[in-house]
């Protein structure tokens, strides 16, 4: 029923990372808390949160956490410095010979160059046994990495995601931030229509007015309406708007139900068309209900096996 | 006066076209009923609208409409399966035989190479009499789609217009339906982009809230302020809407006129621009006001000849 | 502390065009007024504001108002008739013989082909001591242009910038205008993207509703907001506007030296991000504090030297 070339599956293995949080890697205290955090996604950040003079002692910690901390189905992942910066080496290898890497953040990526270039390096430094499963996510923070973003989405098999950075996007093309976020538009869709048009996770940008719930769900639900699949968070009391806001609703699902119930009553009768609540529901409606189902279920609490 | 590269003619020609409306192929009554629609192009379906168990059926019924029915000016088109669908070539085996298919709508178009296929299959099957006519519709239904939009457009001569299905889109892309509509609008507007580029007619999403004339007639005019040529339409009471909408307004057409006569007064005291009801009124508008007015008149009943 | 790629230096550079002002190219009163405008640069204009049958006399017309007048830091730009009008050459032939050609504006520019042809006419005619520093800026004024616009920007080194002509995009493509604007969206923000993409300045639309300062404030904002670098302006009075809107506020300003300052001290701490009035703050919102501070820097009145 669904579209021939369409890997829906690859989607909804994806849709499993939602939020994903970043810890400065130089702060062994909130590294240590973030052990708790119900996030699924941990980036360990070597990076923008990281002063110049830590970067040495950052690795290392990120290090130990990678090795040592059990943080249960949690993604670990570590954002390591640009490439091109200078520091992106040293990043890679230490935090490469940790086996317990499920994928590396790559921060201000420009063209198909930096991700080539991070691949290869993890097919020499990497253990063997981890190797084949790192994954990479993408991050879109200039104007040439949205204009370069359809090559960008296709040019390594290990790419998993296109994260947009807003903050960082603002200050490389001088736009400036407005309460309505309509500057984003075209760099959001865009990024958003490049992840779906080749299965790969959409992380939405951070909401960096972290005291303001109003705001973060309103960004949540826009993100979530447009088409990405998560949102990074830079503050643990972010996590379950995130959650909750970019999972199926209630209201959803039983609308959702309705649609495909009534469309299999119909299909017996050989009718592919009808009306529920003044709306036509035809083949795309149910192939969309179909699809929040299977979301749905997916992010429900596993039954056990 | 206009520019030199833009195909004028062949845009006007094309704008005859501004409603499209779906007919479910396996439908023996409603197929009936289609003859007295006052549209612009009908479009049988073997698509969507067609059960599983039907599809062998409707084609018989609609070989039968194209070959039968008299709907005089109204253009008869054929929506097939999805190139990939295994269900496409018998499709076009059959529907193909006739030679009164106007147009073709390939759905769930991703890449050139479904169009170029429905083509070759053009030219081998359908009659020389009508083969160098059968134009074709691309419709466009998912991000990859939308990303490979400027290759789809220009990748064979038969095509004749972009088709935004926003139904299908939401469901490949996970995106969800809000009132705003600003979901779409990367899509909706790269397509309408691609259509202009290139010559085409662009057809605007189909509004599923038929029962609602206040959303439809807001549909119609963003479509046709954002440079859609047409709407798609599932219900006969949509037909007088879209095409009052997609048609130059007399307040419109009025503002043309004074826009043209006025440039033309000005023009012969060697000024190129002036002043009107406070807005300043150069070649560009005035362009702008000579299209409009030759699309009233193309759009206007034909004086007897 | 700026990204490695970012050529920031040249898009200060370029920053100081925020207003670009039309003169009509056959007025030879307008022309001498033009002297005492206080804009970033004047185009003397051989394209839509002259009429056909003037064309002849405003080539000499700009020729003497290039060679004689003296407008300080001014820059002296000449928007010739699109290549392939066939009025194209004759206009390069005379204004390129003057050495005080600072830049061309070539219009309808639809793909890299226009631009290069005009370049090499530039390499060909223009002194040899002046070559060297005539800039090009391309107008868009169409889908297909809006399509190319990667190609555009790139394909010369003469290039210095893209021009949004919103009333010929609305010729062109048939869309309707509309008081929100949100029919140029795509094309406005697709052009701002690519302009910082490739380090270009990137010029928004003219407002022709020259009697309103509301409407004109808003364009301003919403163009600044966006990324445009400047705006082009067919009035006066408009002048005012545009250069206090491109500019950074004084409050903006201030936000900003809050940040850059909050940030160096929390360095000194081994700390890379704090929050500022309930926003978080770290490096991209910092980048971007630096950049407004530069900017701001560039445009005020210069100290002596």
């Amino acid at each position: 029923m669904f579209q021939v070339n369409t890997p829906l599956v690859s989607v909804l293995r994806r849709i499993s990372s939602v939020q994903t949080f970043y810890v400065p890697g130089s702060d062994e205290r909130k590294l240590n808390s973030s052990r708790k955090l119900p996030a699924d996604s941990v980036i360990y950040d070597l990076e923008d949160s990281v002063a110049m003079n830590r970067k040495g002692a950052a690795r290392q910690l990120v290090f130990q956490a990678l090795e040592q901390y059990d943080i249960g189905k949690t993604e670990k992942t570590v954002r390591i410095n640009a490439v091109g910066s200078g520091l992106e080496i040293d990043d890679l290898s230490v935090v490469l010979r940790s086996k317990y890497v499920d994928a590396l953040v790559v921060p201000k990526v420009q063209s198909p160059k930096e991700l080539e270039f991070v691949s290869r390096m993890i097919d020499s430094i990497a253990p063997e046994s981890s190797r084949a499963n790192i994954r990479i996510l993408a991050c879109i923070e200039s104007a040439l990495g949205i204009m370069n973003i359809r090559e960008i989405a296709q040019c390594d098999p290990r790419i998993d995601g296109l994260i947009f950075a807003a903050e960082d996007y603002a200050a490389d093309t001088g736009l400036m931030r407005t309460a309505s976020r309509t500057e984003f538009m075209y760099a959001r869709q865009r990024l958003a229509t490049a992840a779906s048009a080749f299965g790969l996770q959409a992380i939405d940008m951070v909401c960096v007015d972290y005291q303001n719930p109003e705001i973060l769900e309103a960004e949540c639900k826009e993100g979530r309406d447009w088409g990405f699949t998560g949102k990074q968070a830079i503050h643990p009391k972010q996590l379950e708007v995130i959650q909750r806001t970019f999972s199926p609703s209630q209201k959803d699902i039983e609308r959702a139900t309705k649609i495909v119930e009534g469309y299999q009553e119909h299909l017996k009768k050989g009718i592919g068309a009808f009306s529920l609540d003044g709306k036509m529901i035809d083949m795309p409606v149910v192939k969309w209900a179909e699809r929040l189902l299977a979301k749905a279920k997916m992010m429900s609490p596993p039954e056990k096996s």
